[in-house]
């Protein structure tokens, strides 16, 4: 059972990435940068996405939220007049646990790509599957939060090593916690050396400049209107 | 494409409801109460086994580990002299994000099963597919951090719609936090109503008292020794 199993998943992604490849080239022809933002349940990508979408100077954010249901991150965030498109990935039994290349090619026509610059997808909250589904993006991000224990870079690799940035957030909870942030950076760069990282607290404020600046600079390689 | 996938998706449900029966009765033969214990990444699973396994009067537990790479929870708790099974499942691309029956199964020649009354299986840490794979348990019960969001029930329904348990941990934090547990408990009940709850904070010890009580209830329910 195991090699079939194997087997579908192999097919799944090579058409993934043929479909990854067709957004990629509808993305880059509208002049959009995209970035896979992605974490476990509750990491804090939405409030970090409050505190950022409208103070990035000359860069016009637009985001594709992905939930197995409802749309409360969504809501957040339309209040905040940016354009907002929910995509919801329950269609059957559990609901699937990530975005892949065609669920984001199905929202391609509801997405404004000629109002937004920097086109954020929130992905489902989860370490494993995301990381290995591509959509077409041009950078991709997560968040850990110090609440989650410094060992997840060592339990959950793949989703570090195929990150561009790092984002160590809810720093505000530190002296409160258990936590030995250097361990958190070392194990980081076990699995994915040199890679970038940006320690914050998108509650307090504390260190989203360098974040807003990361993304900024993403946008502007990509080529993205600044 | 999406056709395909799901029915793909439904095969494989169908041969995982098959194998999780054989498990459950060789589970029955020995004589084994087998809990499904799931959550997010750093929920605190683990520490809050830490606090119980050794503490259950005349229960012997045994824990199956399942995570996506490493044995850092397995060697935690085999310093606590009980029998631990490691399960990776990192054989392929990232990693499965979820255990399923057919895994199990591979780890049941290994699973000292004459030694343990309740075995106690730790889920890779994930809100979504976990809840969609029975392996042959007798009870589920998860685990949430109040440092996830009030928001986690309504986001990721089935896996608090599957529970038997719902452990609400980290409380110790709650002065630190914007956060009403009310209303956690409240998003809880809509998607699963009358569902046992229990909060506690697995590093402080308040409220472990219960979940003692409850993991006792339900292997003397299933006919552990007691």
């Amino acid at each position: 059972m195991h090699r079939t199993k194997v087997t579908v998943v192999e097919e799944a992604l090579d058409a993934n990435n043929t479909i990854a490849a067709a957004n990629r080239a509808d993305f880059d022809r509208a002049g959009v940068t995209v970035l896979n933002f992605m974490s476990a349940p509750g990491a804090g990508k939405t409030t970090l996405l409050e505190r950022t979408v409208n103070e990035l100077p000359g860069l016009r954010v637009g985001v594709l939220e992905g939930d197995v249901q409802g749309s409360m991150d969504a809501d957040r965030l339309a209040s905040l007049h940016i354009p907002v498109t929910q995509l919801n990935t329950d269609p059957s039994f559990g609901g699937e646990c990530h975005l892949d290349a065609n669920m984001v090619r199905s929202a391609m026509s509801s997405l404004p790509l000629d109002e937004v610059d920097l086109l954020v997808v929130e992905n489902v909250g989860n370490l494993v599957c995301p990381a290995e589904f591509k959509i077409g993006e041009d950078a991709r991000a997560m968040v850990c939060s110090v609440t989650e224990g410094e060992d997840k870079p060592l339990k959950y690799p793949l989703m570090f090593r195929t990150c561009d940035v790092v984002v160590v957030n809810k720093i505000d909870l530190l002296p409160h916690l258990e936590f030995d942030l250097d361990r958190l950076l070392y194990n980081i760069d076990q699995v994915h050396p040199d890679v970038d990282t940006i320690v914050l607290s998108a509650r307090t404020g504390e260190g989203v400049g360098a974040w807003r600046e990361w993304l900024s600079r993403v946008a502007t390689r990509q080529g993205a209107a600044v």
